[in-house]
């Protein structure tokens, strides 16, 4: 039994946190995807409020959260974990060449492609809300994150999941889609049934709950 | 010979760009990846200034480039494709598990971590510069694009690539730190001269005189 415990991969996550980032943080990412395998991990626990030490920058370099350790090997970024997560278990990818580089892609693409451009909107809508042109600096980005909403909504028509079967990929797009702040998502409704789709998942529910359950306080940022 | 030259790998790519995108686009990723390991490539060009076909928007849902096909695969995403290239050839990646899940940790990192703080400003110095705003918004968005710089840096501290040995990290953390147009990165010398480190590399000139030479026409956007 101990040795077992050992064994565990450790993710690290907050356990206090801004009010809006309770239930969005990253590391549920990484849970979810050990909940859909059924795979256990532990958690180390940070204060999000706070500048992390010394030692944890050398395991994630930007301070953010969620770095993994998993059998001696380190690593961060959500999207690095989730491929290292699903090639260590044979899960969460397609098996065939092309169903596996599509999910690939479009891992790459929830990251690169759609999170820049939502991340901008709130950016201006919370991080900066106290510029005079704040509001406009919003509506002036919009565009580009309704663009490429649109295009992975075109991408991704009447499929269930954007490689076929369930994947990586969709853990990743599920979550950038949820940093919406301006209700882009919702006027897509293709993404907004995919969402929907996702959250019923018993392991995106378990893994809301862990995040959840994992945090002890929350601040508001308006105090 | 004809089978040879069937079964290179096509490389999406622009004949007609911009002016300030010539030797910046993302193909160059692919390109410099190619130019590494040796292995010859075609390119598929298509127009910057005109969206489109429906056939391209099946291969690259956000209709930019680079896409890739290989040997009956295709894919997107710049990240993607690295990550492709250096399984298909085991190069460009450290053999040792460790090594091999820093450098995709670093490859997500510079997509995820440090490329959309870079972008946030040229799209207010570049795509929004009509704003009365503008320049106060590039300046509210710098100290933010700033440390994540100043992490790479620390991270990086006095070794010669991210990963130990040069490897796909390098070619997209150098191809992102050259986006910046706020001169953020000379205020950084371990990564001025980690940027002029790799440029210097063959394979960087070769890609980079390959995507110059492709490009048949540059269009201002001033006009």
């Amino acid at each position: 039994m101990a040795s077992e415990a050992m064994e565990r991969p450790i993710v690290s996550a907050f356990g206090r946190v801004p009010d809006f980032a309770k239930g969005r943080v990253r590391d549920l990412r990484v849970r979810w995807a050990y909940e859909e395998i059924g795979a256990p991990y532990d958690t180390y626990l940070l204060d999000a409020m706070q500048p992390r030490g010394e030692d944890y920058v050398c395991w994630q370099p930007f301070d953010q959260v969620p770095a993994l350790r998993d059998g001696g090997v380190e690593m961060f970024e959500s999207g690095a974990i989730l491929l290292h997560i699903a090639e260590k278990h044979g899960a969460l990818l397609p098996q065939d060449e092309q169903g596996r580089r599509q999910a690939i892609s479009w891992l790459f693409a929830a990251l690169n492609s759609v999170e820049p451009a939502l991340m901008m909107l709130v950016t201006f809508a919370l991080f900066h809300s106290d510029k005079p042109w704040s509001a406009e600096g919003v509506e002036t980005v919009k565009p580009f994150a309704r663009q490429r909403l649109k295009r992975l909504a075109d991408a991704l028509g009447n499929r269930e999941w954007l490689a076929g079967e369930f994947s990586i990929a969709d853990i990743a797009m599920v979550t950038v889609l949820h940093t919406d702040m301006a209700g882009l998502v919702e006027q897509q409704p293709v993404l907004a049934s995919y969402r929907e789709r996702a959250f019923a998942r018993p392991a995106y529910q378990g893994a809301l709950e862990a995040q959840i359950n994992d945090i002890s306080e929350t601040v508001s940022l308006d105090a």
